[in-house]
C-alpha cells in the first residue's frame, strides 16, 4: 500500500468530539462517524498551500468547482449533471435542514427511514414538521426500505421523503431496481425527496456500486435534491463543503433561499480540501476501500463466534449496525461502554436494541473493539 | 515596525472576491472589506500547525474558548462577561439574520440604521420583516445617530433594534454618552437591541476607544445581544467565526435555536485562527492600527484639496465613508470605476451620493487609488 492507514493516529488535543468525550484512557471512542486517518497527502498538501498564502479574506467558490463536481459525478457514479445544477452548501446537513424548512409547512408531513441518521429525524423535529417513519426491514442480511409497504403513511399532507443511501446506520447500498421502486412510490404519490448519499464515495461491497437515485429516470430526477459531499470520504468534515444537486429549478431555489437566510458559506480551505480531493485522491480513497473491507471483514469474522450478536452485510460506509436484541440486555449501548467501548447507542438512529460501530480506524484499535465487546457478552 | 504592511500582496489565483470581480489590469479594487495584509505571523503558524495535524473531524470549540474571549473583552473593553453569556457563531451575519427571524414575526418591525452595512437591511428583508431606517445625522464632522429624533420611527410593532458600532459604513465610534442616550431609548420603548461591533478592534481615533454598549447599564445589556468577531481585526473572514453576548437567557436561547435549525458550525481552523489571534496578535494589531492611521492621515491630507468631495472623521475601520454629493454626478460609483478605482457604491448602504473606499491596503495602492479620485473629478 502507498499510504498508511494502520499507524496509530493521535487525536487528543485536537478539540475531536470522537476523542474528547470520554477519557481515552479507559474508553476507546468508536462512534461519531469521523475516521482515525490522516487526509489524503494531497489534500493536506493543498490546505498547507493555501495556508501559505496568507490572506485569507472573503472568498468566492473557485470558478470551476461546479464543473469538477459534474465531471466527478459522471466519471463516479455515471451520473450526467448539469453544472448549473449544483448549490454549494456548508454541510448535508444544512442541506437537510433547509429542505424540510423550504419544501414543507408546520401543516405539511414529511417520510423519514427508519432507522436512520439522527439529524433526517431532527431536520423534522427542529422545525416542528410532523413525519412518519419507514421502517427498514432485514431482507437476505440487508436492510431495506420494503416499497410496497409505505403507501400506508401517506396523507393529502404528505410531501416530503428524506432518504439516505448508502444507508446510514444500516450500511445498505441500494440496488437500480430499489431505487426505481422508491423512487417511482415518490413521484406516483407527488413527493419531493432528499437523498442524502454522503457515503456514496465508501461502498466495500465488491458487487455493489452507487446509484444516485436521482440518475434512475427523468421522473426521479425532477421531484429530487441529492446532497453530497466528499466530508466522509476524505474525513474533512471539521472543514468541509457539501453539495445539493436539483434538476427542477424550484428545488434549487429551495436551497439558496435557505442560504440566502442564514448566510454561512464554506470556509475558504473548504473549496481547497475538496478540490484537492476531488482532483487527486482517487489512489488513496481506492486503497482506503482496501483497508476497510478488511477491517470489515475482521468483524464479520468475529461475529460469527457471537451467538447473541449479529450484524447485516456491510455494503458501504465504515459503520457496523449491530443487532443486539438477542443479548437481552436493557441497554446494549452501556454494556459496552462500561467494557470500555463507546459505540452510537441505537436509541439515536431509533432503534434501542442496537449500537453503530465506527470501524473507521487503525486494524489494531478495531482488534481491541471486538475484543471488548466479546468480553462484555461473556460476563 | 516588526510587520511588513507595506510590501505588495498577490491575491490573484486566490479566488478572492474583491480582487477577481474587476480585471486587475484595469480596476485597482478598494470595495469588499476585507485588507491585503496577511494575518498576523502567531495566526499563520497555529493555522500551520494544525493542517499538519492531518486530521479533520468533528472538532468542538476549544475548552477555553469562551473563557478565553471573556478575558479578552475584559483587558480590551473593560467589560466583564460571564462566559456562560457567550454563544459562538459562524459568523456576525449569520447572528444579525437569525436575531431578526427569532426575535421578530413577519407582523414586527425593526429600527436600522442609514447609512448601514447592507446585511443589518437584508437581514430584515430576506425574512420578510418590515423596517424603519434610523437617519445618521453629520454633527461636528462625525456620523451620528440622534436618539432625540426616533421615537417618531416607534410604533407598538416595534420589537427590535439593529445597531452597528463602530459604524459601518460612516466609521464613527460612538461615545458613552451616544451609546447611553440610544440604549437608553431602547430600554424605554421595550426594544431588544442587536448590537454588530465586528469593527471594536480596529479603533484608529487616538481620543477615542471602543464601548460594547451592553456594558453601559445592566438594563442595556439585558435588552442587548452583541456580536462580535476577530476575523476583520486580523483579517480572516474567509475562515472565520463570531460570537455572541448576551446576558439574558432568552436571548441567548433565541441564537441557539437559530443555530440548532441551521447547523453550520464554524471551520475547525476558525477555532485555531481566533484563539492564535486572541492570545498572540495584540503587537500585530498595535501595528496595523498605526499603519491604517497613517493611510487615514493620507485621505484626510487628499480630502483637504478637494472642493467637491469630503470625508467625515474616520474614527475606526477602514473604511472611507465619501460624500459626493456636491459633485453633482449622478452615479460617483461608476465616475470612480471608470477612472479604475473600484469602491463599494454608496446604494447598497441606502445613500447613493456616496461612495465606500477601503483603505485596508498597502499606501501604495492608496496613494493611486486617491490620483484615480482626483483624476476622476477633474475630468
Amino acid at each position: 500500500m502507498a499510504f498508511d492507514f494502520d499507524t496509530l493516529t493521535n487525536r487528543l488535543d485536537t478539540d475531536s468530539i470522537r476523542w474528547d468525550t470520554f477519557d481515552h484512557n479507559k474508553v476507546l471512542p468508536l462512534w461519531v462517524a469521523d475516521m482515525d486517518f490522516q487526509s489524503p497527502p494531497c489534500v493536506i498538501n493543498a490546505l498547507n498551500n493555501r495556508i501559505q498564502e496568507g490572506i485569507y479574506g472573503y472568498t468566492h467558490s473557485p470558478n470551476h468547482l461546479k464543473h469538477t463536481i459534474a465531471q466527478y459525478l459522471l466519471e463516479h457514479y455515471e451520473w450526467k449533471v448539469d453544472p448549473d445544477w449544483i448549490v454549494i452548501l456548508p454541510s448535508v446537513v444544512s442541506g437537510l435542514y433547509t429542505t424540510v424548512q423550504q419544501l414543507t409547512t408546520t401543516d405539511e408531513e414529511t417520510l423519514i427511514p427508519n432507522p436512520v441518521y439522527h439529524h433526517l429525524r431532527l431536520a423534522c423535529t427542529s422545525s416542528h414538521r410532523a413525519f412518519k417513519e419507514m421502517q427498514l426491514e432485514e431482507q437476505d442480511g440487508r436492510w431495506v426500505l420494503p416499497s410496497n409497504k409505505l403507501q400506508h403513511l401517506i396523507s393529502n399532507k404528505t410531501k416530503l421523503a428524506l432518504f439516505c443511501n448508502p444507508q446510514n446506520p444500516g450500511s445498505t447500498v441500494c440496488t437500480n431496481k430499489e431505487l426505481q421502486e422508491f423512487g417511482n412510490f415518490c413521484v406516483e404519490n407527488n413527493l419531493w425527496i432528499c437523498s442524502d448519499e454522503i457515503h456514496a464515495g465508501l461502498i466495500l461491497d465488491e458487487n455493489k456500486k452507487h446509484i444516485p437515485l436521482a440518475s434512475i429516470s427523468k421522473e426521479i430526477s425532477e421531484k429530487t435534491i441529492t446532497l453530497m459531499s466528499l466530508n466522509k470520504t476524505f474525513n474533512f468534515p471539521g472543514i468541509g463543503l457539501a453539495w445539493a444537486v436539483a434538476e427542477t429549478p424550484v428545488l434549487r431555489k429551495v436551497i439558496q433561499t435557505g442560504l440566502d437566510q442564514t448566510i454561512a458559506p464554506p470556509s475558504l480551505l473548504a473549496y481547497t480540501a475538496t478540490m484537492a480531493a476531488m482532483k487527486e485522491g482517487e489512489p488513496w480513497r481506492q486503497e482506503l476501500i482496501l483497508y476497510l473491507r478488511a477491517n470489515r471483514d475482521l468483524i464479520y469474522k468475529k461475529f460469527d463466534t457471537f451467538q447473541d450478536l449479529s450484524v447485516a452485510t456491510m455494503e458501504g460506509s465504515y459503520l457496523a449496525w449491530i443487532d443486539c436484541t438477542k443479548l437481552n440486555h436493557q441497554y446494549p449501548y452501556q454494556l459496552f461502554l462500561e467494557a470500555g467501548l463507546a459505540t452510537s447507542p441505537g436509541s439515536q438512529f431509533g432503534q434501542d436494541k442496537f449500537v453503530r460501530l465506527n470501524f473507521g480506524t487503525q486494524k489494531s484499535r478495531l482488534h481491541k473493539a471486538l475484543s471488548l465487546i466479546q468480553s462484555s457478552i461473556k460476563l
